[in-house]
């Protein structure tokens, strides 16, 4: 059976201006790939109500899960709980349990629990919360939307919230060949190996190093045996340069 | 008159499954930005024909420019430039002029130039090239399609000789005050100066340092005295927290 597949939807102005460097897409690339979940596309949209509505409801329609990053803070520039509301359908208003939660970590911390402070209890009707040990505002799951903060170290909090939730397939396997050939080289065998072995994937990365050309093999698939099988061969083809 | 805007397309399973952390993006949102093009949209799609087909034809319709990273290499996973091909119904073939840059390296470089190597002189009819000073074999501009390596150090030459033959618009400029006070605290001012200033974007980075919570709020636009005054507002705002 294949594996579920799944989008991720960032959310931020500050990406697209180059101002931060998105680190949330790499992540959770290396956790999915690890859960058995096939990652087929990122979209990076900017803090604009229509854009996101509009790439929510197509990811959503085209993937087992949507995964977002991005704009669920206190701030006028906090929109996507909203935007999951509307591209759902769903009404939204301050939720009790999230309220809740906020309430106690605010009057834990001396610091006023205010209107701002309230948009982050506004939860989608019909979602479930998603936990939020490192700053206690949470995220959420509607339909197969999951929500997270932008904030890494609060986003890898949340996956690692949500993934044991969710069914997983066989984990995507791989190994790399370290082959000092030019990749014009290796091109032609690799591509008879690739068209050999169909359910593996074959990628090439090239490098130049100390004036050696070179690229780096990753052979990715589910069967081990046939994975051990390819980079067996692939060595035997590559002899010497080959590692 | 507003900015010109632009999408990128990242290809590539590599960034999909975690294996590499890319870097084209976050160097091409810095270029475009000091240029006065407006990213809009990112997207990451697989080493898949179908998926990057659909994302060219509709990026390239919805925005003045598109740059694509990745795929136009000697393998049998390069298949970006057939893709730019088929999603303009341009013909494509070998080409002289990239066949003669191609084929004088490999010769300075003893280095075979057999039919792998042949494929990267493969471009669609209609097509400028694009200058690779780094290891020669040329990207190239379809329309407003602008086809790139994936390599970071290919990609940033190749940005280079691109961007001094588009029309940017007016840089967009941007100021960073950092206020050391929680996010919830600065919500309600900030969301009121961002409907004063309505030529203006303010963003909110929450960061806690030191046991301390504080944001980074980022003011961006073109109007460089509007900008100075949005932020002498919020100093003044924030008294001593704000700096």
């Amino acid at each position: 059976m294949a594996n579920p597949t799944a989008a991720m939807l960032v959310i931020g102005d500050e990406i697209l201006s180059g101002r931060t460097r998105d680190a949330n897409m790499h992540h959770l690339a290396g956790r999915l790939t690890e859960t058995g979940i096939d990652l087929k596309e990122v979209r990076v949209v900017a803090d604009d109500a229509p854009a996101i509505v509009a790439a929510l409801r197509v990811l959503s329609g085209s993937f087992d899960h949507v995964f977002t990053s991005g704009g669920i803070g206190p701030t006028h520039d906090d929109i996507t709980a909203d935007c999951v509301a509307q591209a759902f359908g769903a009404a939204i208003d301050v939720r009790e349990d999230a309220r809740a939660l906020l309430a106690a970590h605010y009057d834990r911390q001396g610091m006023e629990f205010n209107a701002a402070r309230m948009r982050m209890a506004r939860i989608p009707e019909g979602a479930t919360l998603i936990d939020n040990p490192v700053s206690v505002a949470p995220g959420f799951t509607l339909g197969n939307v999951h929500v997270m903060a932008g904030v890494p170290s609060v986003f890898t909090a949340m996956v690692e919230s949500v993934l044991p939730k969710l069914t997983g397939g066989e984990p995507l396997l791989s190994q790399t060949i370290r082959i000092t050939r030019g990749e014009g080289d290796i091109a032609e065998p690799l591509g008879l190996l690739a068209r050999e072995y169909t359910t593996l994937t074959f990628g090439s990365y090239p490098f130049q190093k100390d004036g050696r050309y070179g690229a780096n093999i990753v052979i990715r698939g589910t069967e081990q045996d046939k994975l051990f099988a390819a980079c067996a061969r692939l060595l035997e083809l590559f002899g010497d340069d080959a590692a």
